[in-house]
């Protein structure tokens, strides 16, 4: 800017028009008057590279165990497999879930398709990453691979197809980078605020702020009943052996 | 910026320290700093009473004729019936539609069940006012009869319940109060805004500003596909025959 | 509906071929398959007008006493005067609070503008509803007086001009009808969700679900810092004899 | 609807008794039911690492020239330097806009502050990315310098602090990711849907669709007067070197 504040005392001086100061744009005002030290916001290292969880995120699975998780079926240590820094649905076995429940979140998964293609559709490479474990964001081997539109990988499952379809090849990893924003009900149980995510995959926007419309439904369509405000993240065991590393979330509420 | 402006200290008091200045909240400032005359506001009279046209609106029906508006099937001149200034449904004779097409707009409905109750469920007191001849707003006589909870009045038609039931008995006037914006499709055909709604009914919140899932469906689950920024009103003949008066639309774009 | 059921059966019969399954707009479903009963949906009777107070409302002003209501000031009985049913301010008492506090709402309000026009811009009719205490939405007599766009009558002051001016004369009531929803902020009091309002003024739509930037200023510009989540509701002593009746609330959280 | 489709009765079970089929759990329908192959989705081929460029993006900054953009001040040939495949600004010699306007976009940036520190708060490593030339998404040296909460890195410049500092040190390369709307006029020139912004900053979520309050202001306050759908990218010149690498857009509109 260029400094021009000697006119300004005189302008705000015992002898300006009403008229000149009326108007906004003719008003000069000190640059302070809209500069805000209050909330301060907290400094939060980010990893190395940009995949790699900040400072403030919670390591969901970082390469190494399985300690932040539970087997969906019974609560038992999750038979899925950890190998060379890489975690594999271990088909049949169930899904997996977090010990620790969640609300509004950052996450960021990495995940990889087979690289040896077997079956088709649905039935090729397919997993999900369901949050609070009723909101499907679709794991599928997506890569020259036709299936309906809402099903495809970066869906929001039978809910939003994404806006492209930015798959690598299989045996290639994939990144999502989401932000989910949970729902909300009042007290006669009516939902007052849905739930809102927002998806990047492979660094490519897929979902922009889209309205989830209730739990994700295989059958039959998504319906909101009000439920607790913190819930764990679940991981799908569709009996296709898709892996996984670099699981890692950082809680916005 | 580097410029620290001098002679600005000296406009907000010539001794205040720096650690004063650095807070928006101490600095002071003249308060026509945040008045604004652009853009300027038209002025709307509104009409003598709420529920009457303001200046600006389009009446869609007012109590004499039906000349804004065509059979859905054929486009001829519709065969309902305007009698003392009401507008009935001509059972089996078709839905009506506005020659006009609309995009974002404000609507006011005056509409009421038959007094004689006849039919139950979705068979009693059945219309429905749909926004781009796609969105139905539900037209149902509701007052103590069971239905499905997004199919009752003031329902969006089979996507969301209204948030309370605040029907008035068969043969009273209700009133819809309705913001409607149009979904927004991108070059690819792609949704980038969905379709919005915010509706009173008898002067009571039931849909508040809620996204709309894609056109409504009786069958199957609603699911946007591309469609003209503006498209007619339409108002469904469910072989009840519906009462309705003081119609009117705002635009909004 | 045609309702063409009997091939229906066969569709779904053993023999259909997976193609015609495939696509969504070729199966025939039962309709109740999108039909839901939970959650119900709760009954309130509408006032018998529609500006009057319906079943689950509480009236904050009702015509005949300010029970609900405290000084500003110090928290004793206000010194606004009741007279014949509507309430007016007593200049230079101060304003007056809800005993009550409330975070998402509709609230419905009636105002008057002395019909003895004194003063203009600013100076004329001025008054001021707040929600949390802290979010104006602007009460000015706006007939045929010119003032800023952002400050006039139905504003939410120094923030958001009203959608067109919808003001009726002097000694005439005006009507609010809004939706509040409170800000949402997190647990390092970072903002997550602004604060959000709807407005129709004598039934015209006049703030359609805008973000409020922070609580109003007069002086400087509006800012969030984190406070509870439900807070009384305000209503200012600009030293004009402004009146008011019918004053209710509906709790939305 | 009063179709009662005895076919169906059968279809879903002779016996079945009506209280089942209102229940829409309970009613069995065909997964195929939910699942659409429109809007087809169009394969995007990301690029071979996140931050590189999609297959349809419009790179803007690939390395080797300035071909997509010119003078802010007089349309020339920028005078800012390329080197060893880095852009940086030429301190005082203006900034540079883009030859093509754009409405709603994703965009990629990397930039770094000079990794000799120079000055501080505002008057070190300053620059700017505007979308549409008018909203600001900040480019300031916040490592370890204090400023204002709404002017550091990663804050839309004086509207929104950024939800946490994810700086990287001097010398390091930052990334942007952000997805920007387009604000919308009506045909009165007021304002009906308000810019929006989400940011990553080096991988972490800063701004979460946030609305923006109008085109930035450092004097004053924002304000939206209505503007072309799109309008080109400007990249300021505050007299500090700071430098840019892999600049690409995604048109969304």
């Amino acid at each position: 800017m260029k400094c021009t504040c000697a006119p300004l005392l005189l302008l705000l001086g015992s002898f300006a028009p009403l008229s000149l100061l009326a108007q906004q744009n003719e008003t000069k005002l000190p640059p302070q008057a809209t500069e805000f030290y209050e909330p301060q916001v907290k400094v939060v290292s980010p990893g190395n590279e940009n995949h790699l969880p900040p400072a403030d995120a919670m390591v969901l699975f970082g390469g190494s165990d399985l300690n932040a998780w539970v087997s969906e079926r019974d609560g038992s240590f999750p038979k899925w497999t950890v190998e060379d820094g890489i975690l594999t649905v271990a088909p049949k076995t169930g899904g997996i879930k977090t010990k620790e429940a969640f609300g509004d979140v950052q996450v960021h998964i990495e995940w990889r398709a087979p690289e040896e293609v077997v079956g088709d559709g649905q039935g090729r490479g397919n997993s999900g990453f369901f949050f609070m474990g009723k909101y499907e964001l679709q794991i599928l081997d997506s890569y020259n691979n036709e299936t309906y539109s809402n099903g495809q990988a970066a869906s929001i499952y039978k809910q939003h197809p994404p806006l492209v379809n930015a798959m690598r090849a299989p045996g290639e990893w994939n990144t999502y980078d989401a932000v989910f924003t949970a729902p909300r009900f009042n007290q006669n149980g009516m939902l007052i605020a849905p739930a809102r995510i927002t998806v990047f995959h492979n660094g490519i926007l897929v979902q922009n702020n889209v309205e989830l419309r209730g739990p994700t439904q295989y059958i039959g369509i998504p319906h909101y009943v009000a439920h607790p405000e913190k819930l764990p993240f679940h991981i799908q065991d569709h009996s296709n052996p898709v892996s996984f590393r670099n699981i890692w979330v950082r809680k916005l509420d």
